[in-house]
């Protein structure tokens, strides 16, 4: 029981029985095992979303969690089953990038390619690897296995590109929106640090959205403290919870006030 | 390990990982913790949703229960987080009216403001409480720490107007639809005894919605025992699992039938 | 703590406080109880899929688990309530075919009329059994309550049909779309071997929907090993997890793509 504790990311979603299945194959394995839900809502096969699910989540979990990724568009195809051991947490996921944002300075991550049938169901579909793959090997390293009995150690591993906004001249930077929440907020790629840099320098303005929206809402300046540092309805921006500048409306949804989709530009600059 | 279960209500839905990462700290602060999702669907920011599903929901559940209530539409500004001690339960929840419900009678609730930030994440931001306040003293209480810990005794609390009907000429009532279930069934005030005096005194007509549906599908006579008492696709009055009577259709969705809203007035009588 | 595992396949979704107050009645009569939910998103009463689910899933949970099953149309009506013991899993559900799929070909599968009211609330509403009757039934269970002790042996239950096939001349064999899921992708009723009968024959064809569609994206031919057997965005038919031949697009949705709906015929034939 080293590692007794594992949560599952997935786009399976709640309206089939997929996630179910997944921990009645776990809990076959390890009946004491603790499964914790992170995410089953990843569009289907939004590797990028799921990337920065996880990268925004491991760090809250204890040490010996063990995470399962399965936003697998590629499942019965030759793409790699990974397992990472990285500060002390364990990664499945499929080798599409899912695990870029976790290791993102890490040079050589302690990888493995999971290969031993052993720790597998023994009819492998080519079509739902979460059940007949991931969560056995899940439960085996819940009850103790070692990650390197699940296959040969690897270094090629698929790397999503970073996501970092390109360094702009210390007065403008252009960043851009990489994820919206259920309440309409939008996370931009700016880091608070980032954005501290450029307070010091002088009031800050963001620019948010297209052009035709610029000008109007989509001009915000000053970042606020918290939502309700502005009169209800009222655009703002504010330093959220994954420490990014976020695109908020007090007590409504910038997605819909602003018209917001993931991707579009936010541009920070000092007046 | 006084309090091991813990449960969960909130507005965060489950297309984000804020669910997940709120679980992720508990568990970190007490492994041993058993977590129930009471619901995570409440709309944004609806406190008196909220409420009532808590109201509806936490005596359901053994004592010595911690009940953690986090729709927060206040979050980051002044308002006081609470934890409230309550017939062997605890709650903690933002002072905005949510455990209005629970304490219904109670003139003086044993309260404690929650501003002891030894039970709180190192960094605190301010937009996602329930991460880094609520779930860390979720956790610590479930651990066995006291409330008196977590800050000081409080009288002051924000309760919600009663949704009580006002007590009307004996032979006739007027109440509303306070919530409208996945089902299409929608819960009144009216409580079970209420609907049982009336009884007592002849036949009862319960009048549904607006004046242009009464007199058509939305007058109904008499209180059935169970949706099956009519045919397929009637709507019907019964008392309902909160013991309040509700409208149903048999089968069918009496939200889309009789196109009722939150709010709309259901006028009980006796004819 | 003969059965400490309960999992819960019901319609109440997740957006209202049934779920949780299922869980707070299962914890109390049994705190040490692990609690897994297969699915609660099944469209209001829908026995059908609920059937499907339940058939899907069941044997991937370990000998002495729980299923309690509660999409239950008739409540408060004269149905029975069952408990079902079977190949060392247990069951409960309301008597409306929900088991149909699990004891398939058994004749006298072991059954229990549920009626004992001394392992239920003290309160039994005539709206929400599943708090009232099936959760306590399950509690009691999992602490190792004999099935017996909750009502008579019963030979009476409702079967659904079966949605076998209706056998073909060998050469061509009409079945149906039986299940879509959250991708898109379509389940018929045609089995694995049933497929793998035909393959040896000849090259396979497989038509789907109606006659509108055939000839075009409907028609196709051969069965592919996965879904990125074909290139993206192509319809594709391929044995999917549930060993039933399935219907879909590699990275896209079938039921958009072909407008696919439940009990759409999917012809089979040898060339």
């Amino acid at each position: 029981m080293r590692f007794p504790l594992i949560t599952l990311l997935t786009d399976f979603g709640l309206e089939d029985e997929y996630v179910g299945v997944m921990k009645g194959v776990l809990l076959s394995i390890h009946p004491r095992a603790v499964v914790v839900d992170l995410c089953h809502q990843v569009p289907p096969g939004d590797v990028e979303k799921a990337g920065w699910l996880l990268a925004w989540s491991w760090k809250y979990f204890p040490k010996g969690t063990i995470h399962v990724v399965v936003v697998d568009p590629g499942v019965g195809s030759s793409r790699k089953i990974l397992c990472l051991d990285f500060e002390g947490h364990l990664f499945l996921a499929p080798d599409n990038g899912l695990l870029s944002h976790v290791v993102r300075e890490e040079k050589r991550p302690r990888l493995y390619a999971v290969t031993n049938r052993r720790y597998a169901l023994k009819a492998v579909s080519h079509t739902f690897h979460g059940r007949d793959l991931f969560a056995p090997a899940a439960g085996y390293l819940s009850r103790g296995l070692s990650p390197s009995r699940l296959g040969p150690r690897t270094d090629e591993f698929k790397r999503l590109p970073s996501l970092e906004p390109t360094p702009g001249d210390g007065k403008k930077i252009e960043g851009r929106i990489i994820a919206l929440d259920r309440f309409g907020n939008a996370v931009t790629n700016l880091s608070a640090p980032l954005v501290d840099r450029f307070k010091k320098k002088g009031r800050v303005r963001i620019d948010v959205g297209d052009a035709r929206l610029r000008g109007r809402q989509g001009r915000l300046r000053g970042v606020q403290r918290s939502y309700s540092a502005v009169p209800k309805g009222t655009p703002l921006t504010v330093i959220g919870s994954h420490d990014l500048l976020e695109i908020a409306v007090n007590r409504g949804s910038a997605e819909r006030k602003l018209r917001l989709k993931i991707g579009d530009p936010v541009v920070l600059r000092v007046e």
